[in-house]
């Protein structure tokens, strides 16, 4: 079921050649062959071009091949300007000349339908037959603005000039989506770079890319646009490795209003969420998940700047009072603390602002003083470095006219150099007037100069949010998963398209550790009896029947049954009622159990998606899950930090957390639940359909899955727990 | 206690001035005195301009003249460049002289003190006594697009050039914000034609300025930033004014940060979260708020368009297939449909774009057949225009070069004249591509040009919410708030500082037609048992006293008493909790009350807020006002449809329209009992400083008020019903 993995150094020799061939290069001025040798020159590629052409001898003034076999060198990379009528041939050619990889930008293959996709999958087999790296088809290429490397067919990117380059990559599964975005980042002052469309994915898909940049020294951050991941086990993987070693993966997942999280609503069977998945998938991994093309940008340039906030803190700096309310609006809507000042800074900044401008956070400088002593705007900065309990420092507005000579932008940056607090300047986004004249200089020194345009407070808010998650992974080192359980009898109760009875859930849950109700199985009144005495009064009776899940339809329950006379009645009414209910109905008897004292009533259960396998939901019971749909997700196996974060991001963690004088709930208590469920999901991954623990009770102290619910999918028991994974 | 309100078109004289003075003129060109001169000239200013210098005979060509009585016309409007010190001497001469208006940029005023704030009362003095209308002191001025006054020194505004004009005024109360917010919507494409600064608004303020722009025929959507309204009562009588004739208000209000909406929890009195009733009191006026300046812009461009869509029915015409989806999920998220086509419409729009193309919505033209043939971004249109079910059909990208002159633009044009449909265009902000050749032809046509970035969608479902909102209220006319009561039983319990006790509140309620609880207070346990029978067990027996506001604190109520017996104890018992909780309380007795069966609990509140006054609040009880701050406000009096609203935008409105098979709770008896409380609030707004009605029962047919706590102001008794307004 696995997908080939392949080596991602091979990778290099199609990012980073230093030998391209163009396969059926042009005079032709309006034709692609043509332009791709014009890009390639125009991009100041570093490497050798070799234009190959049966009819051709000089193409702008580059010595034209007759074919790939009379090239001197061995090709790294052969970019295919050809139809795809002819790109089945010319791979074979590829192959024969040992060609490491190729660009197909044709179009025609598995977009078109199942005739195209025939054709791809032939592509794919050569490719991967002979250890080709294939990028497309139906792409518009790739560019390396490092190496000069421009080959695509998109004027939108081989007419900007490369400048402002930032080490942050960017992989896309829209062309059209990622060439704009690529300009709107130029435009904005960054070039990534990498961009590299994937087209149709036959055989290199993204995250092949992810890794490539993961593995590569000229890349800090890692941004891509992402319609479907097919293999989000081995994304998860690789987000891992980046974590470790500190790349933000920054993605815009397109599709949102198409999950209906509508629809997860009372019932995990109806979980269908599958954004509302990937929204966890993202947290669980730490990817930092943009809404839009403006996000990848400001992300990036924040990401960029490799400062981790240690907290959210916050202190603005501006010359335009009216500015800094709105900006501290925004920081406190997204989470930020506007920070209030120790009275020893405020005094330290207001020594050495004028007495007319303030030091209270947001400090203004106001504009006339801005204006005629912009050096004005390091003073408070020199205060602010100083005081541990700032983290981040916004200046909102800077000094338009301080280049990279300035005496005072050096003594900025060096200031800046100087704490490993996160500062970031965020301006006005006005034509010509935005862009301070220093920013480069700025940028190339960790300090982004973030247009307002662009959302840079959401940015904070993102990068602090990733810091936090960095610090917990690196503290949760050695905190694994809870290791597998081979519980025979677990596996025996995954029958095909079985729904499990309550004993039967309830037993494979007490088998993966979770507390359950004290409860025995009755068949006769006296037993029930016995049964009763053993638990200790109040009790409940429910019938047990595979047939009767909602028992409470049947009326097939009694509650706080107290006495032996009450438990016979009870015994005879549940049976009877289940028989008037359901006359078919296969009865294992009448379940006896502990009558559990009140606690918080939450909800805990397992879908299985059909990408992302096993999916932990939790939620609180009631109105939470029913009204406001106040469930997280997250993908099979979870951390502890995972089982945390899935709590504490619900509304419903007020409650818990104690409301109106009541104690708090026993939170170790669920996650451990949380995590014990993720076990078993994992382990049965391929047997359980959907696992419903509704209600699980918490107490202060304490836990008990009251009701469970199993069904097992109709397919043959593809795992068991010596044949998973 | 009313603002004095000044004749609106005097105003005239200031913002449509036919001849302006200049005080202070120069012919430094350093001076202020000479940049105004140079700033009417350089805006082609269409009447007299007649600089005043005691000293010079010409500045820049003009004739100046040696003091204002010189001047051989009757001045509108004399603008100061002089210094503060010399204000008031200038605007005493502005007096003799008849002047009408007149603008101080000066600042020294209000904003450094008390001192400040004196002299400026003194000018305000002179100014109204002598009928000028004074913009400022401490503004950046005013502009005036259409006939090229431009009464500014801020370069912002002097040195754009002045095109693309639209019928969209602007007001601001921060000077650098604004001119900020002015040259960003011209960079946009949108030059306002009127910008005023309001400064410290001494005689001329924010509302005047609004209801200048109502009755001004060249202005068709009124736009601002807000800091505080002062009159909230005026603003909101010239919403309404504004509704009536459709004229738009888009206000942005900063300060939501310092809001305390978490204090706005559990209870009535501590509502003071004043940006969330801002919020209500925007709803209530359909004022449309906007979050930031790109609000402004984008929500101005739309509204431009003077069409009101009819439903939430959305189109999509992208080349894009990406960017489709993008607008898609963004559309959805902000409530709007992207609507399913009909198969007609369909097949028509099929039979005229390429086969490889969508018409699905989105439709996809495809990036292909959009660069080989433009003119197919007409063909869905014409389909689309005749399908009753769609209301808006939104481009999401457009042909770049058609201009003015083009054919198809002129068709395009034609058919967006043609249909009530809303149609606009939004395009991806890559500078110098992002903005079609025809975009200025478009708009003057009713077909708005939105970037991206300004979040047009956002903007389309603020649009939407105006439009449904304006057509309610053109069906509500007549519905009038219910009129004012004379109970002179009310007046009598509206003691200074008190804290009435449950039996008087109830009185209040009942006096306005809120349904209470059946209830008699007994003073013998004899008598109790006789109220319990005449109101029909199962009662509840509670102390009333209003030294005991929390009953249950002091176990002095017990619920759910059945028989005689019962009542006797249940009497002794509360006396003598409460005797003990309270020994030195002052007792009334005893109520005895209706058992009431169980319903939805709903809460229903009015704070006394110093702005605003009487703010009404609503809330589901529980969870939802404690854990999700779930309340609705809106400032009273309130319209039957502002009652619905309140209820329909809780969250707890999904309880009441019945979940799990529940039956829908009474909710014209909620709205019913939100105007009652209205109409009590609105009668004795300067007496009640808190109403917390907590529960009020909601059945399905039918509402109960169980329990209210009402607490009367500290300061005399300052209105009755007869005094009232």
């Amino acid at each position: 079921m696995e997908v080939a993995v392949k080596d991602s150094r091979v990778l290099g020799s199609m990012l980073k050649p230093e030998t391209v061939a163009i396969l059926g290069a042009s005079s032709n001025k309006n034709k692609l062959g043509y332009l791709q040798v014009k890009a390639l020159l125009d991009g100041g590629f570093q490497g050798d071009i070799y234009p190959i052409n049966p009819n051709a001898d000089m193409i702008e003034g580059l010595r034209c091949y007759h074919s790939l076999a009379d090239v001197p060198k061995q090709v790294d990379l052969a970019v295919f300007c050809v139809s795809a009528a002819n790109a089945e041939e010319c791979l074979m050619d590829c192959a024969k000349n040992k060609v490491k990889s190729i660009i197909l930008f044709a179009s025609g293959y598995s977009e078109v339908g199942e005739k195209g996709f025939e054709k791809q999958e032939r592509l794919r087999k050569i490719a991967e037959d002979n250890g080709i790296r294939l990028l497309g088809p139906n792409c518009v290429g790739l560019v390396n603005t490092v190496n000069g490397l421009v080959c695509t067919f998109s004027p939108g990117l081989t007419e900007l000039p490369l400048k402002n380059k930032r080490e942050v990559g960017f992989i896309t599964q829209s062309g059209a989506f990622g060439v704009l975005t690529y300009i709107a980042a130029a435009q904005a002052g960054l070039t990534f770079n990498y961009f590299v469309s994937v087209g149709n994915e036959a055989e290199t898909g993204f995250s092949d890319l992810v890794e490539y940049m993961i593995d590569d020294p000229e890349t800090s951050v890692i941004s891509g646009y992402l319609e479907g991941e097919k293999n989000p086990d081995r994304l998860r993987r690789l987000a891992t490795k980046a974590l470790d070693v500190n790349k933000p993966i920054v993605i815009m997942k397109s599709g949102r209003s198409s999950a209906g999280s509508r629809a997860a609503v009372s019932h995990t069977g109806s979980l269908a969420g599958s954004d509302k998945i990937y929204d966890g998938f993202f947290k669980q991994t730490n990817i930092v998940r943009a809404e839009d093309y403006d996000d990848i940008i400001s992300f990036s340039k924040l990401f960029q700047a490799k400062k981790l906030p240690k907290g959210r803190n916050t202190v603005i700096i501006t010359s335009s009072g009216g500015r800094g309310i709105n900006e501290a609006d925004r920081c406190e809507a997204y989470g930020l603390h506007i920070h209030k000042l120790q009275t020893k800074t405020r005094q330290k900044i207001e020594q050495r602002i004028p007495s007319f401008a303030s030091a209270a956070n947001p400090i203004d400088l106001t504009a006339a003083a801005a204006v005629t002593n912009p050096e004005l705007f390091i003073e408070p900065l020199k205060a602010l470095v100083e005081d541990k309990d700032v983290d981040i420092i916004m200046f909102s507005e800077f000094p338009m006219n301080w280049d990279a000579d300035s005496p005072y932008l050096q003594e900025f940056i060096e200031i800046c150099s100087s704490t490993d607090k996160l500062v970031f300047i965020t301006t006005f986004p006005l034509e010509g007037m935005a862009v301070p004249a220093g920013t480069d200089e700025l940028e190339k020194n960790g300090i982004p100069v973030i247009t307002g345009d662009l959302n840079p407070v959401r940015a904070l808010a993102k990068l602090v949010d990733y810091s936090e998650r960095y610090r917990q992974t690196k503290q949760e080192k050695g905190n694994e998963f809870p290791g597998k359980k081979t519980e025979t009898n677990v596996s025996k109760l995954m029958r095909p398209g079985a729904t499990l009875s309550e004993s039967e859930a309830s037993e494979v849950l007490e088998s993966y550790g979770i507390p359950i109700t004290k409860r025995q199985l009755a068949i006769t009144e006296t037993e029930a009896v016995k049964c009763a005495e053993e638990i200790g009064y109040p009790v409940v009776l429910k019938i047990d029947s595979p047939d009767i899940p909602h028992k409470s339809d049947a009326n097939a329950i009694q509650l706080n049954v107290t006495g032996e006379q009450a438990v016979r009645t009870a015994y005879r009414e549940v049976l009877e009622n289940a028989a008037n209910y359901k006359p078919d109905a296969k009865v294992n008897g009448v379940s006896v159990q502990q009558m559990l004292p009140q606690g918080v009533e939450v909800i805990c259960g397992v879908s299985n998606d059909p990408t992302f396998g096993p999916v932990i939901m939790f939620g609180l019971g009631g109105v939470f899950v029913e009204v406001f749909e106040d469930i997280a997700f997250r993908v099979a196996p979870i951390t502890k930090q995972d089982a945390i974060d899935m709590i504490t991001e619900t509304k419903g963690y007020q409650v818990l957390r104690g409301i109106r004088g009541k104690p708090a709930a026993d939170i170790d208590a669920i996650a451990d639940v949380l995590m014990r469920v993720s076990a078993l999901a994992s382990d049965y991954k391929h047997d359980i359909n959907e696992l419903d623990i509704n209600p699980l009770i918490v107490y202060e102290q304490g836990i008990v899955a009251a009701d469970a619910m199993l069904t097992v999918k109709e397919t043959e028991n593809l795992s068991s727990v010596a044949g998973g994974k």
